[in-house]
């Protein structure tokens, strides 16, 4: 079976076992071991400012760990109509944010914009009557495995300050962006106030990151981290996939590698593409009969509505899997 | 060092090592993997009945999803005044449950007994003022490491189903108890409606499981993990740890271990207990000199108020480090 | 001025006045008064069947209770797009149904249909990733005044019955909706397990009722009614306006007044008309222009966006101010 | 009956009355009309500072609103065991507060001090496992009838301000208390950031106050009050009887009253008094056979545990029913 489901049913890197190998000495629980406390310093040096990490065992708690920090319950979280928090996450940001709203917001590509927040927030009116915004979210690269550049990032920094907002990233896949986007971690995540950083799509075993570059919010996470019961008590093998991944450069490598898998099969598939591929996910025009002869082919994957099909790349997608599945789409 | 600070402060066991080296393949993300699928038959059979198993990250999580499926938000949980949910669990119970509220009872030992439960919810006034209990929560072993007769479980779950209240079991200390009373999981766990079933610190990595004995529960706690971010990507390592310990038995036998290495240090403290050793915690008196005196020789514990000490043995004790803290202790 | 505002903020009937000023001797403080023990019969008498009443202060309070004996907090209500509990209700569903969600669903004049409700349910996959309806949510009569028939309610009824969910009923015009029916209350309300009957907009001042067709949610709702702060301690004082009201089935002789204005306002203004006028509300196409000169004239209501008017008549709409608005906006 | 069973069960005070029937006028919903935008300014000059003020249906909405701008989630509030926020709201701080905890503290008579309050914060260790407080609720009159002089709320202030803590005052029946100081109300609010300023006890119908003397915190609470269902459409009627209890020192003369009646009794039953007469509440010992006996000769009043009697004057309580009780229990 060529495996393009998701990349969560990908292996983990061996860089990531080695590391909790080396981990499993005695050592101070929860995060008070000392590989929980090099973490702040690794992320800080990637992002080259001082942040705060958190580790959690889902991205799911970590976006809505890092929104609870930013939004009050009576608040709304600005957020794409198919942003996963919306869609995917059973409801947690109502959990999590204790009854907050998601205010949906259009964009091509589940990509929001300046435009496409203000037209969702604009028509609310500013009294007790309506859920007033606190916070936006984007996510990075987008559902549609599609790539904020900068200057975008910069444009929503603008518009969520101008209206005294927070700014959060879901970055699960923020590895396969900013490896597309071949700049800085930092560029990469732009002006958010907080990045739930993915490393369990790319390598990693049962580890995310929230990354906090403002103290304050920080601070109050860590509580919410308890309380939610993500404080793990051996919380040093989860530093210990993250510093793997971190520390050299792992993560970047292997996202550029699902990425370029990703771009194998796009150039096979370029008329059939519903949106453009920069990351690891292809969104495939195809019909009900064409899915059936690729997985009378072997190849595993969703299908997404009725007539296309969402191949997901991984770090270990071999290059030999990812050229039969682009000649597979080219000769349908 | 010779380390009795806490059992989550221990190692793994190679066979849970072996057991999630052995689930890195690709796989179906969530609990669709085939490892995840094998859990309710594997502890259906450690307790013989019919059982639905869902693996958490932590013990937190664990009893407080748990509690989540008998309590409503204006509803409360009867449990003991030094019950880890009241003490330590950063206000989880209150996030998780809605605001519902913990009902403080007393007991020996941080046991609850039908007298002292009886005690707790005799005197709330059966009217909307009031909050109303609707479940028991007891810890077994206790946290003072005493351990609950399957009598005195029989005797609670009796009260429990008179008042139509959900009876949850706290284990996260569950093997000791088990190993301790020498009888089967069915018999240590007695009437009760859901288990917090303790790994991490028996030998696991970040794998803990929920055992309802009742489907219904079970069904609504599959939401409510997803909800709470608890449901993992790649939920197969956290399976593959739950039965690396359970159908080898590794879970009693590291138990037992453990168990034993606290015995060998009670008999040589007998006239400083604070409670009965039966588990692997130990309550010492001992002075703030004394104290300084085993930590001069290398033994890593905390100190329990100002004239006690807390001794906690691990699966992976040796015998010479209990025997050398016994002698120490019997020295001071 | 000739207020078209709001029915909230029209006067108080005089028989609710009385009503109060008998209520004002020593009685038992919260729902134990003489008044509010007569509230199940009266009510039972006016539906035709047994029922519990519970008085409360506000809509959005009878909303949301009433709901929060439905749904769990990890599930989710079906409503109307422009339901009032989705628009207007300052996120008050999420903090009374604990973070469960909103399944917004379309129909025109903002009713729904079974067709629309399955739209809204039938691609949410059932499983945890996703929020699962609990119950639905209609309004008697819609935001736009427009009445369900007594055919259509049953349809929605058999959809929840098939589908296992809930049925809310927000009446905040639900006089208005019965009196256009012509019926008996119990047809206006069909098969809803709850109802918030409105009597506010209606004459009354500070009192709402929650009528409950199923003793078991009524339960329920009187705990969450005290956890909200909504138990008044003299309840008298509102029991004593909703018997006043529904005794003497003031409540329909003042919803028939108000529906008699709108329709003598509709009867000139036919061709601006967005909705049908089948309550006390009417939606009119007028420009910017038109809407400054009817307020020259002394007529108050809300802009209705850029280019329609709101007008909302009320019990005591008197003819000539109905007749006169009627005129002005056919002399447009 | 002499009616000694609570201040919530007497009559509505005919000032209240009058403001009532003055405000059934066509007016903006809401809190647009016009008495309620008197209400900062009549508060204000009543507490000789800037404050806000927004009404409520019930003391349960003023506590739980007031704590919620100052409480987040995942903190705690020190309240005294006995508090009415602990014992009988139901389960509404755990509503509001959305699971933050309440921390118990002791004290005579239910007030809270300095040490009492430090002897149930000091032990929470500052880390993530314990609920940190967030603030300070007493009440004045204490739930006994005991009353804080200016010198025992400066002390509580600086202690809040010295641990930053918010500081709410619940005031149920905080009129009686400034009646027994003989002081400014400012005086016998001290430092409190929020006052739940009670009136139904006191006189009024269906009005109490949250009185904000941190603007940021109302700014919040304005929120909260709607999406908690308590921002009633016809607010005026609300208003109406806060401003005449206020404008005209009702609410002081009916306090002085209640009190004089309380004075009057306990002068007759100095040996048999649990707590000091301070406000209008008397806690009275008595055995089961002299309860009866009172009650015989028409005397209404709670039983208070099983060798006690509970009696509560109200503003319209005469002076011979007080006098005809005195003796009563002096011949006892």
């Amino acid at each position: 079976m060529k495996q393009f489901l998701s990349d969560n049913a990908a292996r983990v890197h061996p860089a990531v076992w080695d590391a909790m190998r080396a981990a499993d000495a005695p050592q101070s629980p929860y995060d008070g071991d000392g590989v929980s406390q090099r973490m702040d310093e690794a992320f800080g040096e990637l992002f080259g400012q001082p942040c705060t990490a958190l580790w959690v065992a889902t991205g799911t708690a970590a976006n809505c760990l890092a929104l609870s920090t930013m939004v009050q319950p009576h608040g709304g979280v600005v957020c794409h109509r198919e942003a996963h928090i919306e869609m995917d996450e059973g409801g947690a940001p109502g959990f999590y944010l204790h009854g907050a709203k998601l205010l949906l917001a259009e964009g091509e590509s589940a990509k929001l914009t300046p435009d496409t927040i203000r037209a969702a927030i604009d028509p609310i009116r500013d009294d007790v009557h309506q859920v007033q915004p606190h916070a936006i979210s984007i996510t990075q690269a987008s559902e549609y495995g599609c790539v904020y550049r900068p200057a975008e990032l910069a444009a929503i920094g603008a518009l969520a300050r101008e209206r005294g907002l927070g700014l959060h990233m879901d970055g699960a896949r923020f590895a396969n962006a900013a490896a597309f986007l071949g700049c800085s971690a930092a560029e990469a995540v732009g002006p958010a106030d907080a990045l739930s950083f993915g490393f369990v799509k790319n390598g990693g075993m049962t580890a995310e990151a929230i990354i906090f570059f403002d103290q304050a919010l920080a601070d109050v996470a860590r509580y919410r981290r308890k309380r939610a019961g993500h404080l793990q008590s051996k919380g040093r093998f989860l530093a210990a996939q993250l510093l793997a991944m971190v520390e050299g450069d792992v993560w970047l490598g292997n996202a550029r590698s699902a990425n370029d898998a990703a771009q194998a099969i796009a150039s096979c598939a370029a008329d059939r593409l519903i949106h453009a591929v920069e990351a690891n996910e292809l969104f495939v025009r195809c019909s009900a009969s064409e899915r059936s002869a690729l997985r009378a082919q072997g190849f595993d994957f969703y299908d997404w509505g009725s007539d296309a099909a969402r191949f997901v790349t991984a770090w270990n997608t071999t290059a030999e899997d990812a050229q039969a599945l682009g000649r597979a789409v080219a000769a349908l």
